[in-house]
């Protein structure tokens, strides 16, 4: 997320106690987790093995519970519980605003747009022209939906990410600073779920066309003219490629990519990045002809366990 | 889905500009895609392979891109897009009318059905004696719901097919001039899908039960007092027969048929026709015994190797 | 489920002209069926081969179809039809009582909950402190909701269990006397379900976090600080220890028992008890390890048979 006017380092360092290394006259111009930092954003890390990762990654200003090497034109910000002040800067900007009235005041509806009744739109959503909302959809704060979108009766979009920290061993929720788009000719079935970035975007590309009951993590990115047939999951910041075709009961893990015009079979369960243009299938997903291979393989082996047994039986 | 009044095939060609071939005196009484024809109907072909299989089906009256033999009693009106032809006469029985209100004027609900608060019921649905729908739940225009049906919190009935032409690469997806038939003593658990037909009826046969999340695609038919367990989905088509069982999380692919009595275990994959009375497993789904056979093959397959790679290290 | 007050076993055998066998003086103080049975308690048999089970189990008044030894301290009431007798006794301190407006009278909210326009709240619904319900979410009779507890929009808790007796080849539904309990400080996503018991609690552990489109069956019990990915599905009375992680569109079947600190990755299929502490992986879900080997040994043997293939085409 971008703030709306750039915060000093300075500042932040005096609120949280933290101390400052590097350029100290540093100004924060939005805040994002490591998959999704950019340039002057804040990101924090507490691990020591993601150290690297993070000092190396995009973000000029990193919180950080021990002393480091600061790279060149980077802040450090060294505090007890970086997480503590990455999350207190986010709810900042994303203050908890439960909806009073079904659609919020601050939604920008467009007036050709149909909203039927018994939808509920949060605040800061914004609806395209020519968009048509079905009973009984949510829509949560930020959403962007674009023009001549159709959503389905009872799809919930726009809800907090799954992204959770253990501290002694409770699990803590991320306040979910990110937001939805869904783009212009987009076709969304009844009953799925779309939730939230953490600090980006989940995105739904245009015209493509999702069946009902599918479920959307955070920060998923499906590219253009996409089919996801009924029943599919897509976990946390997967990137979908585009014209790829996703059917029915198929799982696709989180952090992985998937290559334009993949095909990935139905039930089909993705643990690791797929190939453009390459058809895959099973559990987990491999390409389809070698996963046929193995099919008959197996099959044969066990008609010759099961005449042996019957040698052995006749004998 | 059959017209109000029959249509001359004269007055069709006319409008679309159209050439007729065959019967020009023929009156069409209903239109529907190639899987649901019957006599008197309209229906359409654009692809060379379909050719015969829509000229030969119960379709009087075939829309086609391309000069062919007509059938004897048939007529033929040739066209550069058939699509657009089709699509439009259903969008003329089946105009677009969003909802303005939870409960439409049109429906016609039985005095002793139970509607909770928080229901949504489209234009011309019909609910028959005794029948109990709780909140949150929504059901699209034609339905039909038939008596002593319970549908729990949530589901969404008749909400349009997830059928799609492509057109340069762009889906555009069919009206669904169908409805969704739920008969008699049906009971249907919470969060649930059930889409409209393409241009026949999705139908779920007296007395049968489903469980929580179960999705059924367009114009599926599903059998009398048979059971559907959480999270079953079933694609577009399939015909599912009298008092089959399908276990928790279990796919069906589309266009499919499965006998009476057939039982499905839980997760399967079900790809092509399952005979009655048999019990299927797996991915692909087949029958139980077999796939337990390759699944003890198999184990004891990687156990050799296992001890195989024991007696390498040790020698 | 408790009675508000004892029912002489007398009183039930007149009723239902039943026959009584051994302690004739008993009081029932509730009603439960054979898996959540406790001392005092109404429960029923009509099957032989769960006579034993049922005669020696904690249920201190059994309605029985045949006559049988009765154990000492016991009551036996022979009837014809035990279930319909047992059907009626719950039903009684359960009646059918559709909801009139989305928020019950009888529901007792904790001031400090947040409650969002467009939620349903049934009859005897207690919900707890700082708790935050999102709109479109459906809380049925006698759901207790503890606090801090965050439920996403749509979700559908405490609708009935999907429990069913088949008498003439038909379902008749049991009446659900259970409930849903939701511990402190769990958090929900959006579309999920989650059934009451039958005549017991469903319960999901203090600090378990949800993901979307879960499906909880009834009288499951989860842990403590447990993790449900996504499309998760769990079956009937299935009991999850603490802080198990269950990865996205696994399912579990009923009755089952899954040991503490359990791991089980996408898509897996549990069909038996789990140990704890273990990583467990496929259908049916096996020791993730051994797994592996057999998908190794399969590819091996795939490559194998390949080979041969080529040799045999070259030869």
């Amino acid at each position: 997320m971008r703030f709306p006017n750039p915060v000093a380092v300075k500042e932040i360092a005096l609120r949280f106690g933290g101390r400052l290394m590097g350029d100290q006259e540093q100004y924060a111009h939005g805040i994002n987790e490591i998959h999704k930092v950019q340039p002057g954003d804040i990101t924090f890390v507490d691990v020591e093995k993601y150290y690297h990762k993070c000092l190396s990654s995009a973000a000029t200003i990193i919180l950080i519970n021990k002393e480091a090497t600061c790279p060149p034109g980077k802040t450090l910000i060294i505090l007890d519980n970086p997480f503590n002040a990455y999350d207190a800067l986010v709810k900042e900007h994303r203050p908890f605003r439960p909806l009073q009235q079904l659609i919020s005041d601050t939604a920008e509806i467009h007036p050709s747009a149909i909203i039927e009744p018994g939808v509920t739109i949060g605040h800061h959503v914004t609806i395209g022209a020519e968009t048509y909302i079905q009973s009984h959809c949510y829509i949560g704060d930020y959403s962007q939906i674009g023009s001549h979108v159709k959503i389905q009766a009872g799809t919930l979009i726009g809800t907090d990410a799954f992204y959770f920290k253990q501290q002694e061993g409770r699990y803590r929720q991320w306040c979910s600073g990110g937001d939805v788009i869904i783009e212009d000719h987009v076709n969304i079935g009844a009953g799925c779920t779309i939730n939230k970035g953490v600090s980006g975007s989940t995105i739904i590309g245009e015209g493509s066309i999702i069946d009902c009951q599918v479920h959307i993590g955070h920060g998923v990115v499906v590219g253009k003219h996409c089919l996801l047939a009924g029943q599919v999951g897509i976990g946390g910041k997967t990137i979908i490629g585009d014209r790829v075709k996703i059917y029915g009961q198929a799982g696709i893990s989180n952090n992985l990519v998937v290559g334009d015009d993949a095909i990935i079979l139905g039930q089909s369960g993705v643990t690791r990045n797929l190939k453009s243009g390459v058809t895959y299938f099973g559990l987990p997903a491999d390409e389809a002809k070698k996963q046929y291979a193995q099919l008959i393989a197996l099959r044969k082996l066990a008609q010759k366990e099961d005449s042996n047994s019957y040698r052995e039986d006749g004998d």
